[in-house]
């Protein structure tokens, strides 16, 4: 383990991404990505009483999922990382709470999936492990009821807000295996520039993207131009557009090769979702179904993957708060 | 960095706690610990508009405290461990959010404080980092607002229930240093034995404290009388007995060397706090106030910290859902 620049760790033994699973809900089953999926639930409920039961669900059956398609078993693993959005990380806690694993909960509001991923490496590339696994989720139905209005009423959506990924994703890191390889983490500093609009976390998260990422080139000595890709999850169309502007205005050119997990998860034009996809399932199922398949098969070689948060919850946004937001990258090479 | 028995890392290397610092609120500066804290705050919002952001307030004067106290600048400290009882967290990320150091946000429950030092630990460990800041916090009426009744409502409380306590308390780990040393680490699993009751939360978190408990044993080969202190936080006192009583039916007899943060915190007698005290800030600012001094001074040589948490929130209890706990270990030697 070697601290290099500012922010970033350098694995000396890098952990493989041994395997991944992703389950996804009926609105995702339409998207654009709906085929990577390892499954797609038509019932939003999945058969449970509440939203908040079928989310916990949705980590359960994906965890049993990825043990499954991997060559270890549940003993095997040392230690889980997980956490999600609803108050007290109940998801993770109620859907891992039969694993058996010692467990550290995360919060990192939809950050979470690569903060996990980032712990996780530490514990497997200092040797304090040999296998972990990392999970998370989100639950449109779940989110808007906590954090927005009862979808009972109907509320309009502003075009600057996204629509939450309904999903689990997780991952187990390892200390054997062939790759992809997690190289280097680069967590995040908490920044806020005063935005107040919890209509608009693309606004929110984007300048913690570009504060992660030029650190990141900083302190590795590389361009954008290194990668095949460079992920973020989930700015959406917005954050997007204000992230790529941005790192322009920084030097740093991320047009050709650079996309956001939000905008990938659904169809703009058909599937309202306005400023796209977020939530800690998006990054989480998205790279948990297409990227990792995209480094296994060697279609990809490098990329750098950032996952932002808007460390908010409705109580500060109704006490005039503004929006902290962070981003934690990781670079993922074959 | 040795992987150990079932759960527990050992360490090469071992962290030292550079620095501890904590602040308490009115309650608290009334009961018998009040002379170990660094500071005690009369008034429970201390001059802010609400008690979410008085909490904040308790963890950013608590951290600089912290770092005027050390012989270290902020600059120094490269990754922050954080997290809290309030929904997403809000009074770590917004109490840290000008503090510019990566971020790392973390939910335990009132286990947060150890499962911040088990994380932090690892990073200086495996030398990932030269330095990294622990902090937590937990207030009574944010609290009580949050989980419980409006406060203006002056509900009854039963016997088992437990006073969350107003503070907070941090910590420097560092690679330098001339201890206490962080030793062991013997992160729990999630255990769940079905209790429902969310105004008994001592009774539902010690099986979580036994069963951490007997794997740091069993995977250090340690018995009970290794250590000058074994201390939980926060099973108050009817945890405590239970844990006690549990222990014994195990074999282990912890009797005369256990005692529990909750216990501690307040007066059974005259405070009116029924089976104790609770929340992050519970252990968060007695071990930083208290049992770091101890250790410091040499007049303790070896405790056992175990901080426990309930991973729940209102709307699983509403759901009808058990209440699954957890407890983090780490062992602390001069």
């Amino acid at each position: 383990m070697e601290h290099i620049g500012m922010q970033t760790i350098k694995f000396e033994k890098p952990p493989t991404i041994l395997e991944t699973a992703s389950i996804v809900g009926p609105k995702e089953a339409q998207g654009p990505m709906a085929k990577y999926f390892d499954q797609c639930i038509e019932d939003e409920f999945w058969g449970e009483k509440s939203w908040e039961k079928a989310e916990s669900k949705f980590v359960k059956e994906t965890v049993s999922t990825l043990i499954s398609k991997s060559s270890i078993s549940a003993q095997d693993i040392d230690y889980c990382f997980a956490g999600d959005l609803l108050n007290q990380c109940i998801s993770s806690s109620f859907g891992l709470r039969e694993l058996n694993i010692p467990f550290f909960g995360v919060f990192g509001a939809c950050s979470t999936f690569v903060e996990s991923m980032c712990l996780g490496s530490i514990f497997v590339g200092s040797g304090s492990a040999k296998n972990v696994l990392c999970a998370t989720s989100s639950h449109f139905c779940s989110a808007e009821k906590q954090f927005r209005f009862p979808l009972e009423l109907g509320n309009q959506r502003p075009p600057t807000s996204q629509w939450t990924v309904t999903g689990s994703g997780a991952a187990i890191l390892s200390s054997s295996g062939e790759g992809p390889y997690i190289t280097h983490i680069t967590p995040g500093k908490i920044i806020d520039m005063g935005i107040k609009d919890a209509n608009n976390m693309g606004a929110a998260m984007a300048p913690a993207a570009l504060d992660t990422l030029i650190t990141h080139f900083k302190d590795t000595g590389r361009k954008p131009s290194y990668y095949d890709a460079i992920i973020t999850g989930d700015l959406g169309h917005i954050g997007k557009e204000i992230l790529t502007e941005l790192a322009e205005t920084k030097g740093y050119n991320i047009k050709s090769n650079y996309n956001d997990c939000g905008v990938l998860m659904f169809d703009k034009e058909t599937q309202d979702t306005h400023s796209g996809g977020s939530g800690c399932g998006c990054i989480g199922t998205i790279f948990s179904g297409y990227f990792f398949k995209q480094l296994k098969d060697r279609k990809m070689k490098r990329i750098l993957l950032i996952a932002t948060g808007a460390l908010m919850n409705s109580t500060s946004t109704q006490q005039g708060e503004s929006i902290p937001g962070i981003a934690h990258a990781i670079s993922i090479e074959v």
